[in-house]
């Protein structure tokens, strides 16, 4: 493994717009990974735990990746999510992401089984990236264990990058714990620290992180491309600063009523103007009318100022 | 809603057979149903947790339903695990099953997401139920939170019992609380409550339980029969005792390596002589060595008193 790490940058943890039948707006999407991609983002996360991956079926899944290249985002700015409980699902959508010339995507370990051993882990990512048996694969592991229920460890890291190190290439962090990704950053040299947690960014990019994956950059990519670029230059610090404080102004009011992907898609749909956008597949609800017409209230002054 | 249960027995979580490859072993697996059924099961719960279902990719499941059926076990025993985390993969497997002549399927609520809400889970099974739209269908509800980290609340069968009164018949709890099975018992009648836990049965059929679906059964199918069908019989009261201190013995064996699982596998290749059973999927490691000794040494005296 190399001292530089292999990922770097913004990446949108892209929220995926479904219509009334639940069915997904591939029109919608691609132009909201258009507009990410021109708003400052290196590149889009999607069908992650934004993108509500989970709730959408296999070829559902593959429909969503061959729409979203056909549409003409480059393959090479896309970075999916592609695991699944069971081994071959997770090798099937990685083969398929891998066909499209998409060679990085975000892995979830098996997520049914609680408590599983860090051998049991290690044989089921093994497994995966030996059946898939392709040079070109790059994976970020995905520790979010508030959902998935199982962490991806240090042990379980290290153990990966010493057999795998030009595959197993990073993490995305997402259970909000700086000292961990601190510890990371530290244990494993030109691995990819990302954060999960828009706040976290910056500290984690000053001990020597490599990015992040959020939910936030939906809405307000340029300010996370600001922090991102100028983090180092001691001339930027106050746009870094204002860039930072507006993206934990927009993140708060994200979490304001505990439906964060919902809350998310109500933001975007506001900002863009297209209702589309305000489907949820259960079993995440959308937000009711009085908390969009609150949510509203509160954006308006976000936005103005972002204007 | 009847006030007669609408599923009621022994029916066997079964285990599923994989090869050294961790492709499943299907002459091995519908040996194993058809030993099932001429032991005293009512019926195969497979592909549920202890089955690895989480762990076979959609298009395997569908192929061990068909290869299990083909080889001559009755449709109308059979009661497949079908819930995923995607409403589009649950209505497909539904559906095969369906299309199999199996009506009686297992539900797991979508299980990625943690902490959604009521409505959320009753929108996501309304929506699997409205889309396979077959008045053949009856399902059991899944609650096994230890695993999914989605409880089945009674609020939400309450409200799918009212909905949907001849499709959702009964549920499958696996939390081990009887007090919770109790409870669903008096506020559902003839709602089909099943202890996931051999122990619990016994109590449970005195509350006017239905049965059970348990992991033990895979080794014990006879002695469970005979608890389902004398526990109201005093002069079976000694026969019924005795059968429910075996099974308490094989559970407790069962339990003694903390992966429940790979040790049932291991009880089941050496009852059957058929080392094909010791195979697990990742995330899920077999017993080392050292501890498939051990067992096997602790099995020998309850096989002989088995036979």
């Amino acid at each position: 493994m190399s001292a530089a790490p292999a990922i770097t940058g913004v990446y949108c943890a892209a929220a995926t717009p479904v219509d009334p039948d639940l069915a997904v707006d591939l029109g919608l999407f691609t132009d909201h990974c258009r507009h990410l991609l021109e708003n400052g983002c290196d590149g889009v996360a999607l069908l992650g735990t934004t993108g509500e991956a989970n709730s959408f079926g296999i070829s559902e899944r593959r429909a969503i990746l061959e729409g979203v290249v056909a549409g003409g985002i480059a393959p090479e700015r896309l970075m999916p999510g592609t695991g699944c409980c069971a081994i071959p699902d997770t090798v099937e959508l990685t083969r398929h992401a891998l066909s499209l010339g998409i060679t990085r995507v975000v892995m979830l370990p098996p997520f049914y089984y609680k408590g599983p051993s860090e051998e049991g882990l290690f044989a089921a990512y093994s497994e995966v990236i030996e059946r898939v048996a392709d040079a070109r694969l790059r994976i970020v592991l995905y520790h979010i264990p508030q959902m998935s229920g199982v962490p991806i460890t240090l042990g379980l890291m290290r153990r990966l990058v010493e057999r795998y190190p030009s595959t197993v290439v990073g993490v995305k962090d997402s259970a909000g714990d700086l000292a961990n990704m601190k510890a990371i950053v530290d244990a494993l040299p030109g691995f990819s620290v990302l954060a999960g947690a828009d706040p976290l960014m910056l500290p984690l990019l000053q001990h020597g992180g490599a990015g992040c994956i959020t939910a936030t950059s939906n809405l307000i990519a340029d300010s996370l491309a600001t922090v991102f670029r100028h983090f180092r230059d001691p001339a930027q610090a106050g746009a870094v600063e204002a860039a930072q404080a507006r993206i934990n102004q927009w993140r708060t009011l994200s979490n304001a009523y505990g439906a964060q992907i919902a809350t998310i898609k109500a933001m975007i749909a506001a900002r863009s103007g297209a209702p589309g956008w305000l489907g949820v597949r259960p079993p995440l609800t959308p937000l009711p009318e009085a908390q969009l017409t609150e949510l509203s209230a509160q954006l308006a002054p976000l936005m103005r100022k972002a204007a």
